[in-house]
């Protein structure tokens, strides 16, 4: 399933509306006979892919899959039928499928005599690649991460507005990394009128990387005449996160990163969008300037919004910090 | 080693101005046989405790001890004799003595015929029990930590000033059991107005524990009538954070928590006179309410306060952080 979930990882980013699923075929003896990644939407599921390399070994083999197969025609034949004809006698699964149009796979498979394990690393793809897309799937809503960088007590600048560079040369290039892997950037207008960002996912040497994220403005406000996102970015003239998200999930976009800055941030926390925090702490203190977040909707501190920390590493000298609101 | 640093750290805050020593005799086939601790300053040092302790036992065995033993006349006699007396064969330390007065005892210990190791685990005690006294050693000054609590976004109250609690109650009784370990906690005036903390060190049920910091408040203001701080606490008024440890070091103190508020610990920032923070990050959000630390002297990035983090733990849900100032 480890490897399973690698493939599932190496394919995040490029499979949106469909999950990025991973699949590894073991022969008959256990050996790993062939790997595949969900294909971009409209081509091949990760189990086809895998069957395809495998070719005959397959036949009488298990499939470990990260998302139960499908059953149902859509743009692809059901997995399901590929497996059985490829002669696969054992499915390992790690999450079923939330979508009841392509549910039911498991029983399919069960009623045409192959054994069906489901569950396997369960939690490790519904928290990792496939987090985004469940979320989806359940909700019809994109996943939201907020990403932002701040020094230990809270600040996202100094006093003066200078904010190159508070995280760390590590943590920059985790979240280049990170940007490729999924749909599309948000940020409010003030931040494109301050910083001009690109938005890109870029290399060590500055250089974008094969996948590139959309890049979305929200704000009322125009773009500056040479701001380099005036001709590339979406820009969605709405104050109502609600409104972003359909409009992003009508393109097909299942995973954002909210980029910030602090008020939209705040906009985001109070209609209750965001669903998970990327916090890159730079051990440093600035004592003044802008924090984080404006305006959560908090007054007092009974109303503050709680959350459980998943995961904290360290990103160079920065805590990196994931966290999910607490439900 | 391990064991004479659990002595350390057993007698921690009971010895000021003297170090808490820690130290295990080992009888020649390497038994633990005696186990002492620094007794409260004029007292027995850990040697002549676990010398005591081990009797003759003691006799051609290892003295395995944090600090490097004395062999200078104080109000004890030196414990270098002690050791020789007893029969001592091997000595093993941690932590060279920085004091020129007390410093040599390896060396009265070789010429006297004993093997001497130095630097077992130098890193664990000189960051451990014996940062504060190595500190103070060195520069004549109490050691400051500044202790906060604050949400993931910096916040130490809400918009409104609620702050109970922002951190959890593991958190909290991590605080009282490090504040009986050290001699002196210090707040600044409007802590006391507006919190009016009792500053002691009390157990789950609310029992102050043995071992009592002493309460120190700063600032101009008159403490109100009613405070429970207004009897127990040493107030000295003035804004100088040197002015501060000059009066805590004459009265033998040789670590200092600094426990807030911010403009306290801001003012400890611009005189250079923060030694660790340990942060206590709750995952919460407030979007809103007073800063860790106001004013830090820090007006643009490339000025921040860089710091180093040592350690990172979970304390029930928070994170506890400890940084140092980066030299
Ligand atoms: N360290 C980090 O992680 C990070 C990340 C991003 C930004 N930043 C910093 O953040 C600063 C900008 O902060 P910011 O908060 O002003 O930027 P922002 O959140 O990017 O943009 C604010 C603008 O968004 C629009 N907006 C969209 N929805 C809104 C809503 N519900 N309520 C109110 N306004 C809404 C408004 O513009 P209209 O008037 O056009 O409608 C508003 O002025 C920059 O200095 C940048 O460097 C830091
Ligand atoms: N979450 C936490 O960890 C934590 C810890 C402590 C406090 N707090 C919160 O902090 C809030 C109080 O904040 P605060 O910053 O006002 O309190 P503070 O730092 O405790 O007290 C400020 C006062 O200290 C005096 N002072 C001493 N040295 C100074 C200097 N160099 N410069 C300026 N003033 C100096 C001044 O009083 P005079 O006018 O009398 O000279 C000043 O008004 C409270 O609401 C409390 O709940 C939170």
């Amino acid at each position: 399933m480890a490897l399973a979930i690698a493939e599932s990882e190496r394919v995040r980013g490029t499979t949106s509306p469909n999950p990025p699923v991973g699949c590894v075929i073991l022969d008959d003896a256990g050996r790993a006979v062939g790997f595949g990644g969900t294909r971009p939407a409209g081509g091949a599921h990760a189990e086809v892919m895998a069957l395809k390399e495998a070719g005959t070994k397959a036949q009488g083999g298990t499939a470990v899959v990260t998302l139960e197969p499908c059953s149902h025609y859509g743009r692809t034949p059901p997995c399901t039928e590929a497996l059985l004809e490829a002669g696969i006698k054992h499915v390992v699964h790690a999450v079923s499928d939330p979508n009841p149009k392509a549910a039911g796979g498991a029983s399919v498979l069960r009623k045409a005599g192959v054994t069906v394990e489901s569950g396997v690393m369960e939690r490790e793809v519904s928290t990792g690649p496939l987090r985004a897309w469940l979320h989806y799937a359940r909700t019809g809503r994109p996943h939201v991460t907020w990403k932002y960088a701040a020094s230990l007590d809270g600040r996202i600048a100094a006093r003066d507005g200078t904010s190159r560079w508070i995280s760390s040369e590590t943590s920059r290039k985790e979240v280049h990394d990170l940007r490729a892997k999924l749909d599309a950037i948000v940020v409010g207008t003030n931040t494109v009128i301050k910083d001009d960002p690109a938005l890109t996912a870029r290399d060590a040497d500055g250089m974008p990387l094969a996948r590139q994220p959309l890049p979305v403005v929200v704000g009322m406000s125009d773009l500056p005449g040479g701001a380099k996102l005036r001709h590339t970015a979406l820009h969605l003239r709405t104050h109502d996160p609600d409104e972003v998200l359909t409009a992003l999930a009508g393109r097909g976009v299942v995973e954002v990163l909210l980029e910030g800055g602090p008020t939209l941030a705040g906009a985001f926390w109070r209609a209750g969008r965001v669903d998970r925090v990327l916090a890159y702490i730079a051990p440093a203190l600035l004592g003044d300037g802008p924090a984080a977040v404006l305006d959560a909707g908090v007054s007092t501190i009974t109303d503050a919004v709680r959350l459980t920390v998943e995961d904290v590493t360290m990103s160079g000298p920065d805590l990196r910090i994931s966290a999910v609101p607490r439900t």
